[in-house]
């Protein structure tokens, strides 16, 4: 994992923009069959089955990072991670979306300066009203 | 957004790890400054509070996702994809894990024949059974 | 806590229909006021708001169960599926339902013959698919 | 449903005490049989089972409210409440906890002058903040 890894990050960069366009050939308008692919099959039912399981894949990162507090392998925190953006991936391909629009926009908040210092005021002003 | 968008798929990931690097130096042990910065102060409350954050921005995906189905904007799932996205990668941050674990996992994934057909089989099993 | 308590069980329904009639008091329409109740507040700003309650409340039950695994006060629990029920009950009353409708469910599944082998029949072909 | 309804809370009253009953008699201490019951099943597995479905209902119950703003009906949002307190129900079982304790909860927070008062001044100042 990554710190104890000091390989660099080629290779791995546009992994997602990959499984996007993977994901992108299993809608149904590009002929994605539903008794031959898991994602295929998910885009094929329409939202209420993908939306569900970011509910749960976001509760499982969750458990995951609560049992590595306690000494769990943080391997499991990765997985349920993969998991929670894979579903999400789902989403956005369902939507037209891709990974590359959720990456100009936070390309967008980390170049638009004061970002930060308003979601920290924000932060601030609940833990005053003792949040 | 990427069904309007013909420029060719550069970089989601290194959007990502130059995110992670920018939380990787908000870390208390890197210096970071809770009064100064909203990662800062995530990362210095302790894990309770951005593994919330992971449950309502996950809840907020599902609500953009809704909303679009009823014509609403879609830039609103990006929005939400990039919170949800952004507080895991705070969390990954913090047990000394990287966007490019997960990455690897996905890749490692797409590399091994039958994982789609082992999820498949999977929920064609819950379908049958009546879920 | 129950299990050191051998008061008999009186009324937890009662209590959950005395808040729900509190709560529709809250309501805009009988004259509740934003800027003198939180209930009134969450029911004037409409869904998302206790929507969003909602999910992050059902993330705060997790984390408290998985601490108390590793020793919490479990009264952390009581206080969390509190919150879940209470932000559950204020979405009842948005759409005008309440938790007698929601008792009435649970009553008449639980008269139901069969349901909870047919509940057991789902989870067992799950796990027989390697679920 | 409550409003096409003016029958009596009466009958409803403590079917969350009963089903908790219910819930008892299946912990593995009181011989609940995994191979008969679902909620013995949940219960025998741990934790994570439960944990996993409160996340999975909560998100389902978001999804039921959306969908009733556009007009489905609202019986769904009856439904996935009922789910989602009695999956709430199996969780407070396991650690030895009961619906009783979440009424007296809320019973003392109802009974706390200046409870609602304190999360409006939070709300508030969050609202202040930008949020």
């Amino acid at each position: 994992m990554s710190d104890h890894d000091s390989t660099p990050a080629s290779g791995t960069a546009d992994v997602l923009d990959r499984l996007a366009a993977v994901i992108d050939a299993r809608k149904p308008a590009a002929g994605g069959d539903p008794g031959q692919s898991y994602v295929a099959r998910l885009l094929h039912k329409g939202p209420d089955g993908f939306l569900k399981k970011i509910g749960e894949e976001a509760t499982e990162v969750v458990m995951a990072c609560k049992d590595a507090d306690h000494g769990a392998d943080r391997q499991k925190i990765v997985n349920e991670v993969a998991d929670l953006w894979f579903h999400s991936m789902v989403a956005l391909a369902h939507y037209g979306l891709a990974p590359r629009d959720v990456a100009a926009e936070l390309a967008r908040r980390e170049g638009t300066s004061g970002i930060e210092e308003k979601a920290l005021r924000k932060a601030q002003a609940r833990e005053a009203a003792g949040d």
